[in-house]
């Protein structure tokens, strides 16, 4: 079974019922990670991950149908060739859903650094779905598009919901219960900030580095366990709003991620030197009694955790810090 | 049962037999890591592990009779002071083989430089034990010698041989079968050379490490499977005389080492900005074409691992490496 035939089965092709669409999505961090696939073309993880939304970071995109043989994107107001990975990501994904001929403009704005390890495909694909299910008024459910836009990029079915959702692995072979759900708590004092790296590598992508790690990395074997202490000692901390806890099992569960790569083979590391030293001040400043703490993705920037009442502390220490 | 049982009801205790008495023991590199522990006191291993001996790098130790209250101990001539934890350590392992009241001047010599990570307790609890065993005219086989070294420095019981050899973690409840046996096979074009890097922060002691990896880090679960897999190919390796896959599994072997660490909470890093530059320039070489490969131990500094005909080429990249 392949997307395109769950697709099918759902019965949802039709022709766009409007000229135009417009939708945003947020991006999202993981707090426990999402790091390998029981099923690479249906983006089906090994376990469960959870998240916490950025609700002013996201993708805003816009569908415009055009009399034209091929889509057309422009990101960020500069036209996208043909030939580029984003551009046949975008396309390969709607060609699961067209239903005929249709073409679109495809206009996507991201106010958050392209690949720069920030999920701006969780949001990418989270707002094409979305302003997919307006353009052809499928009037589908949210868990049902989180599903769908697994499709594009296995995190963007965590970004259809503000504050804390967890992916659920599922269990149904071809994935329909593998989605996000909003965990029904709120911990708003909970702020992330970043601070931007500057790469002169051109690093691995997390698709092939999940790849490998699962292939090749004998640690491998014993995350499915981590994740699932992990994220019963986060659900612990969300529900006890014991945000010390919160941020250290979010920071142990990204090197422990990162651990996992470490012993693959060849050995993955996306920290920089500068990497290793913003954990290190990150760790200096814990000893003086500030509250901070990191999480890493595939890339070399850290997110910093903090509470609302440290912000200003934060970026006294970190002057360069984006907030989220 | 303590090593304090097992030696008394090995009946070897008994007054000196000469005043004096002096052996040399080589140092010893881990292709294949020990790390963890399944008894603390009588430094049993998780695994069995597997290491090349250096053999002209080591300690000579000199036990001589004294007529005084406490032993007396010098490191590279010079006096060090009863209340250091090396003092301390050596003491407490000479009390457990000693008779009565006789007492020592132990003279430790050490061609290599203490404490940077490169194994100097391995032979220098190696080489007091075959002191002992002369002084005290015990006439034991060396892997007699080396069970009873392990309760100085586990990997000490590595170091009764040169070449290859295999520590074997053994079945036996008090650990009478857990010591080295040397490897009935020869591969005398494997060097390794170290370059060291300066500290100026106190890392942690291996011991401390160890402890703090088995009992916090969740992907210490799968170590014992990385182990049991790595023998097997290095195992293979040496029997095929495959220096490429050797140096593989063994920088493999190292890196997921330090990947437990790296999941354990607080997190631990040896690893200092150097140590990954070297690395980089490792596998850069290897890029090229050079065969050289990388372990790391409880500490900063890289070994490296080349083949005899490569020597000149890895002086050339790594002037200040010093050979073993």
């Amino acid at each position: 079974m392949k997307p395109y035939d769950i697709i099918h089965q759902s019965s949802i092709k039709r022709l766009p019922q409007k000229t135009t669409a417009t939708a945003f999505a947020p991006t999202n961090i993981a707090l426990i990670k999402y790091w390998g696939k029981r099923d690479a073309s249906l983006n089906l993880p090994m376990t469960d991950s959870l998240s916490l939304t950025l609700p002013h970071h996201g993708t805003q995109t816009t569908l415009t149908c055009i009399d034209a043989a091929d889509d057309r994107v422009l990101l960020n107001d500069k036209p996208v060739a043909t030939n580029t990975p984003f551009y046949l990501k975008l396309v390969d994904f709607i060609n699961l859903f067209r239903h005929s001929t249709e073409r679109f403009l495809i206009n996507t704005y991201n106010n958050i650094p392209t690949s720069a390890g920030l999920a701006s495909s969780a949001s990418g694909f989270a707002a094409l779905t979305l302003a997919l299910n307006d353009i052809y008024a499928w009037q589908l459910e949210r868990r049902m598009l989180s599903m769908f836009s697994r499709f594009g990029s296995g995190s963007a079915c965590r970004s259809f919901w503000e504050g804390f959702v967890l992916w659920q692995k599922g269990s149904h072979p071809y994935g329909l219960d593998s989605y996000g759900v909003p965990l029904e708590l709120n911990f708003p004092s909970v702020k992330m900030g970043f601070q931007l790296i500057q790469s002169t590598e051109k690093s691995i992508s997390s698709r092939d580095a999940m790849n490998i790690t699962t292939r090749t990395s004998p640690l491998y074997a014993a995350w499915s366990d981590t994740v699932t202490l992990h994220l019963r000692q986060m659900k612990e901390a969300l529900i006890n709003q014991d945000f010390e806890r919160l941020g250290e099992v979010a920071e142990h569960n990204a090197l422990a991620m990162h651990a996992t790569m470490q012993a693959a083979w060849p050995s993955i590391c996306y920290a920089l030197p500068e990497t290793w030293v913003q954990m290190a001040k990150v760790r200096d400043l814990r000893k003086t009694g500030l509250l901070i703490f990191f999480t890493q993705d595939a890339g070399p920037n850290l997110k910093f955790i903090f509470q609302e009442k440290d912000q200003e502390k934060v970026k006294a220490h970190f002057p360069e810090m984006i907030m989220t």
